[in-house]
C-alpha cells in the first residue's frame, strides 16, 4: 500500500500562490489524468469500504463529484451530488457556513437519503473541514445515519479532522 | 437495450418552471442516486466505446464529473476536468460561450493532453450546444484530435446536435 500511496503521492502537482499569495494549492487535475492513478486511488478506497454496506455515496460539488460518483459505482451505491446553492431543483435542506470573508451556503435534496441509508461522504480535500461540517449538517436534517467520510488529500495542519469530530470514521489518502 | 434505456428513462424526474417559468427541467439526481441506474448507465456507455482507444475522458463542470469520471475509470483513461473561470490553477486555455444574458467561459490546463490522445466528452445534458462547442473550443487549442462526445440526455427540439456539426460522433443514452 505504501508504495501505491507514494506513487499517488508524486501526482500531486504543487502550485504557489494560488489562488490567493501565501496559499500551496496542491493541484490534483495532474492525477486524475493520470490512468493508474484513478485505478490505485479507486483500488484503495474501495478496498476500505467494501462490505460495508454502503447505500449512498455523497459527493461534494464539485471535485467531490470525481471520485464520488466512481466510489458509488464501485460500491454499487446510489450517487447524490451536495451542490451549492440554486443548483437543486426540487425540496432541498440548505447549510450555512463561514468563508474567511462572508459566508456560503451548500444544499441537498430532501429525498436524496432513505431510513436505513448508510452513506459515504466524500470531498477531494479535508483543510479547515468547514465544508464538511456543513455537509454533516444537511444529513443530519433529513435523519440519524451511519457516516463514514473520506478525502484524497487532508491538510493536517489546518485541523480539520478536529472540527469534524469524533463520531465519524475519518480517512484520508494523502496528508500533508 | 431498450428495456434499460425505459428503465433509465423512468429515473428522470421532470420538475416544471425550473431554473425559471416555462422551463421544463429534467432532473438526473433521481437516476444517480439509484444503483441500478448508475450500473445501467454505465454499461451502456462503456459498451459504445470500450476498444476504442479512448485515452482522456473530458467532463464539463460540474455535472458532466460525475459519469466522466466513471466512464474514464472504466475506459481505462485519464480524467480531465473542464471547469468554470477561475477555478484552475496552472496554464490553461479559454473558450467563451454565450448565455441568454451575457456571457460565460469555461477552461482547461494546457498539459491536459498531449499529441494521439483519443477524447471522450462529456457532459450530463445537451440543449442548445453553446458548452459543448465553448469545450470543443478548447480542445482545438491544444491541437487536432480524434474526439466522440456523449451525453445522458438530449433535448432534441433545440437543436444543439446541428451546433456542434457533422464532424464529431455524438450520442445521447435519451433524447427527449
Amino acid at each position: 500500500m505504501m508504495d501505491r500511496i507514494e506513487y499517488l503521492r508524486k501526482q500531486v502537482r504543487d502550485i504557489p500562490d494560488f489562488p490567493i499569495p501565501g496559499i500551496l494549492f496542491r493541484d490534483l487535475t495532474t492525477l486524475f489524468k493520470d490512468p493508474r492513478s484513478v485505478e490505485v486511488t479507486t483500488d484503495l478506497l474501495v478496498q476500505r469500504y467494501a462490505g460495508k454496506g454502503i447505500t449512498k455515496v455523497l459527493g461534494i460539488e464539485s471535485r467531490g463529484f470525481i471520485f464520488g460518483s466512481i466510489l458509488a459505482y464501485k460500491l454499487n451505491a446510489g450517487f447524490v451530488p451536495i451542490r451549492k446553492k440554486g443548483k437543486l431543483p426540487a425540496e432541498k435542506v440548505v447549510s450555512t457556513y463561514q468563508l474567511e470573508y462572508g459566508e456560503d451556503s451548500i444544499e441537498m435534496h430532501k429525498d436524496a437519503l432513505v431510513p436505513g441509508d448508510r452513506i459515504l461522504l466524500h470531498d477531494d480535500l479535508l483543510a479547515t473541514g468547514g465544508t464538511t461540517v456543513a455537509a454533516l449538517n444537511l444529513i443530519k436534517q433529513l435523519g440519524h445515519f451511519d457516516i463514514s467520510i473520506c478525502f484524497l488529500i487532508e491538510l493536517a495542519e489546518l485541523g480539520g479532522r478536529k472540527k469534524i469530530g469524533p463520531d465519524y470514521d475519518v480517512f484520508s489518502l494523502l496528508s500533508y
